[in-house]
């Protein structure tokens, strides 16, 4: 069926109606909640997008499965090295117009590979019913999402020291046509507004936790999946009817906790049932690919340094010195990210399965860089912007016609830019810095595709310090070298 | 009337009935404001304190200008050097108990000593007016709020130079019982629970910006001056009648425009009226002394440090050596602000006025720490915490009957702790990084007492670079010296 | 001629004679002088790796002027976007064997595009001149340097205000034969051991500049050119005949102020001659094809990773966690760098010269971050080693009967590593934080091709922020985009 | 006798003949080997100046152990707690005067108050023997050295694991007259230069390291006592006879590795034997009064900053925005070590012995931001002086006649200022950041005392995180306080 316009995206999940709670009540239609209904005007936006005639070359490709099919880009096969970067390029072009409508190739892409990785040791034919299912993605233009990290229970056990057996995804029952799986991912961006649901372990498991090395996708209105929605600051702005002080009515996302309960999932949908041996490639595979792709919050960097360049000037400091060192310290730290994305996938490898993967060192360098640098870009921009992210009054006030002319007259900046359109900057700032876009420039950046320490885990762990050691070792005369 | 109780604070304002208004109404009873109840109910608790014969030795003095009286340390002038650093030491203590229930001691005393040298100079009779002004509000047991920071419009251009000449500040009329007054001062912390509010000019002002050049105290409930509230991050959550999600209910600040719309200032009131050269002087004293005490930014620091050990234990993540590591960072930039405002205070002055005065070089040095420490300090708490800051449900969809298990399932942490009570921990996090809270320990860390680059403005003109460089003219040879 | 051998190249500049001063005297044979050796061997053992059948693939190249005429790759033009990133990719391979064997690949480039810049506005003939030249090297096998900064005097003024006209490298006279100029360059980089000296403007000239707008190319030899080294810490122990306390024999680097006595260049040596209004685009261009390749300088974080961590290892200590993580956190400093030359190479754009330059902006970021990671890298190499490295005896006491024994015994780490290595282990990582390295992994990182301020200008100038701006005017509802 | 003159106190080595080596050879006159020189020539320029009616009554008090006995304060008891405070204040008034010329009340201090402790418990001696030896220090006006840092072999194996069982200092036989002692001590600042030596352990011993844990001092002198000096960056330019180069010629320090081959210690000299229980004290007091004192960093700072400015301005640069912006930031930076150190100081207690220390987690709090920000400020003032630290030409250079007019004329800054001056300063700069002094200005701040995680380690165990944590919960709602 090609690409859905954005209305077909909104009627598919309003006939899906997938189980899911907001604010202490089940949302009966999912595109309407106002704590869900932002993330899908995103997304249908960005699927009318898709099919523009002005746009959509950059945004959709033809199926590597379904000969002739149309897809969005985000759940295309990576298939060379070239698309590796230009991924990043176009990246970076496409989410200034369509923030938050993110995708799912990362997921798509580590499963492929690892399912053949599998497929290949063990003769399981994981691989092959992946590839039927993303045909099925393809063909019927679906939208997916990956859940990967458990809830986890005391940190310091195991899934299988754990009190409550279910604080890690796991199998509870083996039938003939499937197996039944329990337990519950917590920080699911943007399941709501996706069909299906790929589940994988968040963890190395042993011989020992065969149960919990399950792999498998599903229909997010499959009997016993529950989604519930994570609130986030200043969410209930979005009730007040309101604009000026939502900062930017046009983004959206959510996160929800998705649970389990005793789900069904047929033969066809399971892509890993016990291999524990390959829990550490399929997480670690998809950890990397995901990780390399925080590059593009350097797009939420940029909204933030606009919107700093742009208060600025309405407060008439553009040109202070200071000013000016801090906007370029922000894009220093900015295009820093967006670098070492571009690096990590200029330095891609081709999988055994065909499949091309960026540098697994660097996508981990990236993400870790992300975890200060965004932290960093905010500080600066509430530095430049000044308190008035903080102290404005409401747009209630402004709308008030008592209060109204004080506000006009004393909030005003430059001669020649209405108070209204500072009001809205500061707003907008605020909304990347404390706000709702928070979630996403800060504790995304911070915790999503894994907390910093993992990512120096995996360095520690796959960086090449022996070479390092021997490379010190003749420098300094201990082991000779032909060219030293 | 020594000093007044909870209740009879909030009697006070209720008679009072300053003009106030927030969300776009007018707050009929500004105690009772959903918006501005939760500063009233933390100042009250104060009040009760300062009388409980437990800890009130602590937090209150006898009165220097009026003999016997007793009255709350944040109106005392500084009579010793002791003082100075007792009042760190006191004010971390005091400050976990009541958080933001703040005080004015550094305007009573910066104004205490420039009137004093301005009425040497020209024999003025500020300070006796100060004085009469100061012994009103200790008899009569008042809280003061100091207002500094001009609306400004636009910053590249002088009070002067603006299209709209009330930007900052001024007269506009000379009357024979006193002067009026126009103009709007931004970003007031605690103005709105203060009966008597301290003006005194932003910046330096020139000999032909006389009538900017003025400072008063006025009542809050004056005729003509108008507060309008800012909003803060979450604020609606005040709203919606639940506790775990407003992450710390026992705390509230507001900040707010106060709006001088041509207010009558009698002569008694008068501290400043066109001696421009002492612009600067108030205008630094003040700020100085100011910004030392930011170095009480460690109390927030504390819940945050407190918040991310107690969250990382009931994780069960509290011994990994990354998490201590970083607990230790936190701990590290917490106490640095502590011992920056515990120095800069051991190293006070006594002023020609008999008030003592912290380092001001050292004050600037505290401050601007506190601009970047207080991030810092945040952004680890959100790497110790996780996501769940962000993805955790609404305390609503754990009081849904059909949600609440699985929330209590599988947001558990480690065997024996609630989940309510994991959840509550992440509230608190959240509310002082997003949340409300973060008003103070980052908008206020940031920007209050001044913007990090007017600390290294001030520090670039006062610090002795003479000396310093003659030091290391006499270190490498140019210059000699008997003891090299 | 091809590729001279390593002898050959020593001979070469045994048979020139520059004249250059070391250490208060004239060095004879530059290829001996104990300043000047260490550079000089390790620049001819690069020749021979060139020659080399193992290597010589990978460094070198047939000329793209000289048709067949095999060249080192230092002085190859950029003739396609593939080669930008694949010159990082070689040049970090290359480089841990042949530290500070540069090259001069980015003044050759930067001249070639703008010289035929100038060509097409002003029909010059500079461009075909320095074709000429760029033959002439090839077919020669010739090294090049180029020299920029000028010795600038009072850096408030201008050339032309200068007290001392000389300040700035200039015309001083037309003859019919060529010009003769005048003036000083400072902290020139390898020209002692290298046969031309290209010569460019160091910043941008105004109309009544024009005698300071000159670029020429002269051999190192001409007469009037002088060369004075300057020196390095802990030069002097080049001179004692230990090794292990040199800390890394083979490496070696040389700066030296250029002086040019009234120094004659003929006009087919000419590139520049008055056309103010191309020193901006002659400066800036060689400014960022030079800064982008700083990001090599991850080479010399290489040397410090592999030495702090076998330092570790023989101390016992390589598995502490806090050693791990911050192994760990150099890496994440040094593969930045990398990525960002990566990065900005993988954006390059073809010139209308036809060759191809990284991403300004890009390379600017690049060389910026240099300016930081090198010094982080480098104090976490010191912290990680402990303080053996300031406090280690002699290699002389280490050689001296009586104290050797002691020496062995009590610096010893773990067993079954000679203290020797140990020794030799501490050394190397002095060598590179305080020691003669440090000139290259410190001082050039922060300076060489200007200093960070430099980028920040050129970034502040460069950088598209009008786009960002109308991108948060966009995101807050200021201006309406279609996708909104 | 005093106070002994620089004269005296060089006479008084030249009579003890303690055996050192230095550079491979015995320096039979430690006063004049040209390594050791330096630091003789300061610290007798400081004992002149002890006696100096102009300065002695800062810097000298009456013992407290010998009635009306003259005395260095650097031997004093601390017997207040403004003393505490003001060691700091006159600490940094002093040593801009003199530099390295240390003093050892840590020590004396730290033993002070363990050995009373310890013959608290046991009924030991301890105390009583160390206060007669501080007596006798007093009344012959001796200095003294601590020597903590065992050389530790293998740092993963305790004392009693070591291959070798003399990596830690350890007792080898008992007699009846005293012990006999085995072992050495690594990176003994200043003990060159000191009458006695005072030795205890570095860690905390078990129960089986009895012999491990044993404490004493011993004249320097001590038959197999035997001292081998560390060398320094660039030490051997105090062999070339120039003094530009040199940088600070009036300063000097030395560390040496000693060595106690099998060294008898009477047993009025023994502190501590046997007792293991007490080596977690002794080490931990001394640590955190040491730590404390690392405060006075900013002494190295304050040359820093002077000299960056200087340079700054000898360019004509010291008005560029930039520039004074980086200045400002190295104040903050130096200013706040000082600042901890005084809060340290000021939250002093008096132990049980009658001594005062200062607060034990703030002390570590120094010493870690010390690690930190000396790093920075030697980047900022590498950044802000430019190239020429690393490429200015040989002083032998300026002397020669043929090269001394270019390097006069092209190394000059602004008008009036000699290119001498310029030259100065530079190698002024270069001495702190890559020369000798960094020995003390990088090297001994990072490791001096501790390296950084021994700090994070003393912090991690001693801070009161409970009552953090405590506090979290009651913010929180989850338990309840009377106030909140």
């Amino acid at each position: 069926m090609a690409i859905m316009s954005g209305a077909e995206l909104k009627e598919s999940f309003q006939r899906m109606k997938p189980e899911v709670y907001a604010r202490g009540e089940r949302a009966e239609d999912v595109t309407e909640h106002p704590f869900l209904k932002p993330a899908f005007e995103a997304r249908a936006r960005f699927h009318d997008f898709m099919r523009d005639p002005k746009y959509k070359e950059k945004v959709t490709s033809i199926s590597n499965v379904v000969p002739g099919e149309k897809i969005p880009n985000f759940v295309r096969l990576y298939d060379s090295a070239e698309y590796l970067v230009e991924r990043f390029v176009t990246g970076r072009w496409v989410r200034r117009f369509f923030p938050r409508s993110g995708g799912s190739a990362d997921s798509v892409n580590a499963v492929w590979a690892t399912t053949y990785d599998c497929e290949k040791k063990y003769g399981t034919e994981y691989h092959e019913r992946f590839k039927e299912f993303l045909k099925y993605v393809h063909k019927n233009g679906l939208t997916c999402s990956i859940t990967q990290t458990d809830v986890k229970g005391d940190r310091s056990k195991r899934p299988i020291e754990q009190s409550d057996p279910d604080m890690f995804v796991h199998k509870v029952e083996t039938r003939k046509d499937g197996i039944v799986v329990r337990g519950a991912k917590a920080h699911q961006s943007s399941s709501i507004h996706c069909h299906e649901i790929i589940c994988m372990p968040t963890r190395r498991m042993r011989e020992d936790e065969k149960d919990y090395s399950v792999g498998f996708a599903i229909p997010t209105n499959t009997k016993g999946l529950i989604q519930i929605c994570g609130r986030q600051p200043s969410d209930l702005r979005r009730l007040e009817g309101m604009e000026i002080d939502w900062g930017m009515p046009q983004f959206g996302g959510t996160e929800a906790m998705v649970i389990l309960d005793d789900v069904f999932v047929p033969w066809d949908r399971v892509f890993l049932n016990g291999e524990w041996d390959f829990t550490t490639g399929m997480m670690e595979t998809f950890a990397n690919v995901h990780r390399v792709i925080y590059a593009l919050k350097c797009n939420l960097g940029d909204f933030l340094i606009g919107a700093a360049a742009q208060v600025a000037e309405y407060n008439g400091a553009a040109k202070a010195s200071h000013i000016r060192s801090k906007l370029v310290d922000m894009v220093i730290l900015n295009e820093t990210m967006y670098c070492c994305g571009l690096a990590a996938a200029s330095r891609g490898v081709k999988t055994p399965s065909g499949v091309w993967h960026d540098d697994p060192v660097l996508s981990n360098v990236v993400k870790n860089n992300v975890t200060k640098n965004m932290y960093e870009i905010g500080r600066l921009a509430e530095d430049i912007a000044g308190g008035q992210i903080t102290t404005q009054p409401s747009e209630k006030d402004w709308r008030n016609p008592k209060t109204r002319p004080y506000i006009e007259k004393y909030l005003k900046g430059v001669d020649g830019v209405p108070t209204e359109h500072r009001m809205r900057m500061f707003k907008l700032i605020e909304f990347f810095t404390y706000g709702q876009g928070s979630t996403y420039s800060r504790a995304e950046a911070m915790h999503g595709a894994g907390a910093p320490e993992m990512q120096k885990v995996f360095i520690n762990r796959m960086y090449d310090f022996e070479s390092l050691k021997r490379l010190a070792r003749m420098a300094c005369g201990i082991e000779k070298q032909e060219y030293f």
